[in-house]
C-alpha cells in the first residue's frame, strides 16, 4: 500500500492543541464582546444551494473562488464563501415571528478557492454580527462602535488600527454627477476597490477610461484627496449622504472611537447600499484592510418577503491573528491540565480511583498509563504543560498520603487526598 | 427575478439563537468532562484528501455516501464523513515530537449522503475523543469511563442507557475455528452488525449462507446467547481475547460504571482491531445505539510511519439530542441578555453611554434603537428573554436617576447609574 500524506489538503490549517487554545481565545473574545452588545450567536450549514450566491455575492467570489459542486441527488451546491447569504435567507424565513431589533452573531468557517498567502486561506474562521430591522444610522454607529469594541478588548492601541468610514450612497452622488456610464458602474467600484494597492498614475489612467473626458477631473480629485468630508468639493458636501456620514463619524468619536472619512472605501460585496467602512493595519508590514462591513438593506428581501434594513460585519481570524502577532498581542496559553498523575508500581486503578476524586471537584486530571519510569512520566507531564504532579505508587495506597509536586516552582509537599484539592487551587 | 428559497439544503439544520443555545450547552458539556479526563481540543480542516477515506473508512461510507468532488486544482476531495482519518494524519505528521499518553478531542462537523431522518443528517456534529500510545486495556477502560462520564454529567440515570462490550480479536477467534472463508469475512462483520435490527430466523438463515454447514452453529449460538463472557462456549472462554472483556468490564464496574458484554457489537468501520463498545439508548421508544467506538491499532501507522496504539470513540449530537428530549433532560436556557434598555425621546446617545459603562462591569446589554414606543420596547424586551429593562429618557438624562425593571417578577426600582449594575447582579 502507498503510505498516505501526513498533510492538510491545501490552504487548510491543522490545529493542534497549542493552536486550537489561541483560537477558542480569539473566539471567546469574539463571543464576549457581541453578546456584551446584546447579539445572540447563531449558526447556519456549512453547505448552501448555489442559487443563493448567484444572487448578491460578488461575481469573482461565485465564478472563480466557490467551492461548488454537483451532490449524489443532482443538487448545485457551495460550500460557503461567506455568511451574509445564509443568515439573510435564515431571517427572512422567520421575518414575522422574530422581532426588531435582532442581533445576530456567527463565527462559521468559510472557504474560498484562492491561491494561499498571508492572511488569506482557502479555510478560514470569521465573525460575523449583524443587527436587523434599523434603518436609522444608529445601527450604523453600533455596529463600528462594536468593532472598535473588539479591537480594544484584544488590546489594541488606538495607533495600531484605523477605522475608515464612506458611503455608497455618496459614491451614487458622483455617478450622477459624472454621468457615469451603467456599463462601467462595475469597473469603477473596482477601482476604487484596488486605490490603495495600486500607483497614482496607473489609478488615474484606469479612471480615464471609465469617466470619459477631463470635465470631471477636479471633482474626483478633490473627493478622493478628502480627509473629512468637510473637504469634500461642494457638489457633494451638502448632499444627505456625505451628513450622514459626517453624523456617523462625530458620534463615533464622541462615544471615543476613533473614526475617519475614507473616499476610498467601497468593499467588495455588490449588495451594500449605504454606509460601508474599512478597519485598517496601521502596521507598515501589514499595511491593509484587516476586516470591514456596512449596510445592505435590500438582502432580506431577496427572498420574497419585505425587506429588512440591516447593518453588519465580517472579521476574518487569519488577518487577526497576523494583526495580533505583529503587535505582540497574543498570550501565552496554559494547558489547562491541572493534575498529571504518575503512576508508579502499576497502581493504575488507585491512580483512576484517585483522579475520580479531583474531576468530581472540577480538576482536568490526565493519568500517565504508560508503565514507563518515574523520570520519564514526569517529564511527560512537564512538556504537556501540568501545573501539578501527584504519585500514585504502593506506598501512597497503603499510607493515603500523596506526594504533589508544583511543576512550576519544583516545591514538593505531602498530603491526603481531600488536601490535594486544596493545595492545586 | 425568482424569489429564493429560505430553507436550507436538504438534510442540514438551521441554528437560530435558541437551537444554537442548546448546541453550546451541549458542547460545553462534552468540552468540561473531556477536559476533566485530560484530553486537549485539536481541530482539522473540513475539506480532506480522497485518498484518506479509500484507505481505511468503511466502504459503504466511501462509495455511497461521501461528499466528494474535485476542486478548481483537480484534487479529489472530501468534506470529511468522519473525524478518524483526520486526527490519525495529524498525530502521524508529528509522531516523533508529540508525548504520550495523547488525549485528544474534537467536536466536527462531518457530512454524509444519507436519507434524512431522526436521529440521522447529512451535517452532524460529533464529538470525537481519543487517547494514543497505550496497549494495555488501561486505555480503553478509561475511554469507556470517559463516555459513561459524559452520560451522567447530562443527567442519565443507570436505566436509561447500556454499554456493551466486545473484542474484534474474540471474532477472530470464531473466524478461525469456524474456518470462515477469507471472502465471507465482510459479510460475516455486517450480518453481526444488523443482528438487533432483523428478526432471529432471518439472521441465522443468512449465517448458514456465511458460515457453510451445521458444524458450528452450536459455538455460534452459544455465542450469541452469552449475556457475560462465563456463559462463553468453551472453545473461547479461555482465550485471551475473551479474558481481556472480562477483565475490562470487571475494572468498570469497579468504578462505578455498569458494562455488559455484548457478542453483537463489531462496529461499522473496518479500521477497529480489538475492544470495541456501543451505548445503547435503552428507551423502548429509542431503543439504537447511540455511539460507540473502539481499539484502532493500525491507523497512524497508514502514513508511513510506526503505528501508534490507539482507543476512542465518536458521539452524534442528533442521536445524543433525542436521547435528551425524550428522558426530558434537555434544559430551559436564558438568552444571556442582562440589560434591555428601553430607549424614549430619541436620547440613543444617553442609551449609549449607559450601555457602554455596563458593559465595562460585564453585562450584557441590548440598546432598542426602533424610536418605537415604550409599550412595544418592553415587548421586545419580553420576547428576547431579557432579564431586566432600563429605561433611558428626557428624564434620566436630567435627573441621573433610571427606573430599573425586573422583567420575571415585574418589580421597578429607581437607581442611579452605579447602582443599575448591583440591582442586577
Amino acid at each position: 500500500m502507498t503510505k498516505l500524506s501526513v498533510q492538510p489538503y491545501k490552504g487548510t490549517r491543522d490545529f493542534y492543541p497549542e493552536d486550537k487554545r489561541l483560537q477558542k481565545w480569539m473566539f471567546s473574545k469574539w463571543q464576549n464582546v457581541c453578546e456584551g452588545f446584546g447579539y445572540e450567536e447563531y449558526d447556519a450549514p456549512i453547505l448552501e444551494m448555489l442559487e443563493l450566491y448567484t444572487a448578491k455575492t460578488s461575481e469573482e467570489i461565485v465564478s472563480e473562488q466557490t467551492y461548488s459542486f454537483t451532490d449524489r441527488g443532482g443538487r448545485q451546491v457551495v460550500m460557503r464563501p461567506e455568511m451574509t447569504p445564509s443568515v439573510s435567507r435564515m431571517v427572512a424565513a422567520r421575518r414575522k415571528s422574530l422581532s426588531y431589533p435582532l442581533r445576530l452573531y456567527s463565527i462559521p468557517n468559510c472557504f474560498r478557492y484562492e491561491r494561499p498567502q498571508r492572511g488569506r486561506l482557502r479555510e478560514f474562521w470569521q465573525l460575523n454580527a449583524d443587527i436587523f430591522g434599523i434603518e436609522g444610522v444608529e445601527a450604523d454607529i453600533e455596529v463600528i462602535e462594536l468593532s472598535d469594541s473588539i479591537m480594544k478588548a484584544f488590546g489594541a492601541q488606538p495607533n495600531q488600527y484605523q477605522i475608515r468610514i464612506n458611503s455608497r450612497k455618496l459614491l451614487k452622488e458622483i455617478e450622477a454627477i459624472v454621468q457615469l456610464p451603467q456599463d462601467n458602474a462595475a469597473g469603477f467600484y473596482r477601482l476604487i476597490d484596488t486605490k490603495e494597492k495600486i500607483d497614482v498614475d496607473e489609478f488615474w489612467q484606469k479612471m480615464t477610461g471609465i469617466v470619459p473626458g477631463d470635465d470631471y477631473r477636479e471633482l474626483l480629485n478633490g473627493y478622493f484627496s478628502a480627509r473629512s468630508i468637510a473637504d469634500l468639493p461642494h457638489e457633494l458636501v451638502l448632499t444627505q449622504s456625505a451628513k450622514n456620514v459626517a453624523f456617523v463619524i462625530e458620534q463615533l468619536n464622541q462615544r471615543g472611537v476613533s473614526a475617519i472619512f475614507g473616499p476610498e472605501i467601497v468593499r467588495g460585496f455588490d449588495y451594500y447600499t449605504d454606509i460601508v467602512f474599512e478597519v485598517f493595519d496601521m502596521n507598515p508590514e501589514n499595511n491593509r484592510a484587516m476586516f470591514g462591513g456596512g449596510r445592505y438593506d435590500g438582502l432580506v428581501g431577496e427572498f420574497g418577503v419585505e425587506p429588512i434594513a440591516t447593518v453588519g460585519f465580517g472579521m476574518g481570524d487569519a488577518t487577526l491573528f497576523n494583526f495580533l502577532e505583529s503587535n505582540e498581542l497574543l498570550p501565552q496559553l496554559p494547558s489547562g491540565t491541572d493534575v498529571y498523575i504518575v503512576v508508579l508500581n502499576q497502581q493504575q486503578r488507585a491512580a483512576a480511583d484517585v483522579a475520580r476524586v479531583l474531576r468530581s471537584k472540577k480538576l482536568n486530571v490526565s493519568v500517565d498509563l504508560s508503565n514507563k519510569k518515574m523520570d520519564k512520566q514526569l517529564k511527560t507531564a512537564n512538556k504537556k504543560g501540568a501545573r501539578f504532579a501527584v504519585f500514585v505508587g504502593d506506598k501512597e495506597v497503603d499510607s493515603e498520603i500523596y506526594e504533589v509536586k508544583d511543576l512550576q516552582s519544583g516545591v514538593q509537599v505531602k498530603c491526603g487526598l481531600d488536601a490535594i484539592y486544596d493545595t492545586v487551587r
